[in-house]
């Protein structure tokens, strides 16, 4: 394997599935001067656009997992131009690793459902909303304070409209 | 993570992955009673299995990366009802593992993409054509025996439409 520094465009699902798995319980309540975002409905069928891994080792252990990268048809636009039309979602999907015999790892359990809404009326949070979904439980939500504390990570980012990730044709 | 011993289930792409990258150079010839196995053209749309990992220490250690499994609109048809039609199509899309700081690992180029097409004419190979495109390239095929030595270790799992791969939900 290669050696990187570029950690930070790898961890860019870790905050949202902190926030997600941290919670370990639903939010009873949120607050969002837009909305709530909705649950990413059919996102299995959208564009993969990669895959990562957080191997056991990595800290936090609760990041640990093999996730999917998707992104809808908006979303996708946005990778291939660099502008995000309102309604383009990202959705990382982190599973438990399951490890086999000879180095193999496999997917487990689904660890939550982590979701990012383009919508520029959202300011405070980069013209982004933020949501997860415990388990990929719709009736699960973890986000409660409008998506501030998943900004934090993100606000550095402005130069790639506050995204860790980046296309992979 | 939890162990399991189902390896056989986790090495889905391994065989025909060592092909691909063990030939290390495009066939110049095909034997092929029913004809090529098409490039699948526009796989990144498809629905995404899973994923799955072969970590470094992985014997053999060309079969080493980060893969996804898509399934085409018939194939993932087959997944949930365990009838496959013509012209289902899986595609394995594996890539070099580039290591980062904190046990993260991310996807680096390209190692190979490898098809089984569903094709009731291939009787030899138990219904499917297999093809092998060297770093994705529609110009350097792999297999030049009909998918015969691919076939040898889909034979056992006649149970399973000779597949590895189980549906994800």
């Amino acid at each position: 394997m290669a050696k990187t520094g570029k950690e930070a465009e790898m961890r860019r699902w870790l905050t949202a599935l902190a926030l997600a798995v941290g919670a370990g319980v639903a939010a009873t309540a949120f607050a969002a001067d837009s909305g709530t975002v909705p649950f990413p409905t059919g996102y299995r069928s959208w564009f993969v656009d990669h895959s990562t891994v957080m191997l056991p080792g990595h800290t936090p252990e609760r990041e640990v997992g093999i996730a999917q990268v998707y992104a809808n048809a908006k979303a996708l636009k946005g990778l291939k131009t660099g502008k995000y039309a309102d309604g383009a979602v990202f959705v990382i999907d982190p599973f438990q690793i399951v490890e086999g015999d000879n180095k193999v790892l496999s997917q487990g359990e689904r660890k939550a459902l982590v979701v990012m809404l383009r919508d520029h009326k959202r300011k405070d949070t980069g013209g982004w909303g933020f949501e997860a979904f415990v388990g990929g439980d719709p009736k699960q939500r973890v986000v409660s304070d409008g998506g501030k504390a998943c900004f934090t990570c993100h606000a550095p980012l402005a130069s790639n409209n506050f995204l860790f990730t980046h296309y992979h044709p």
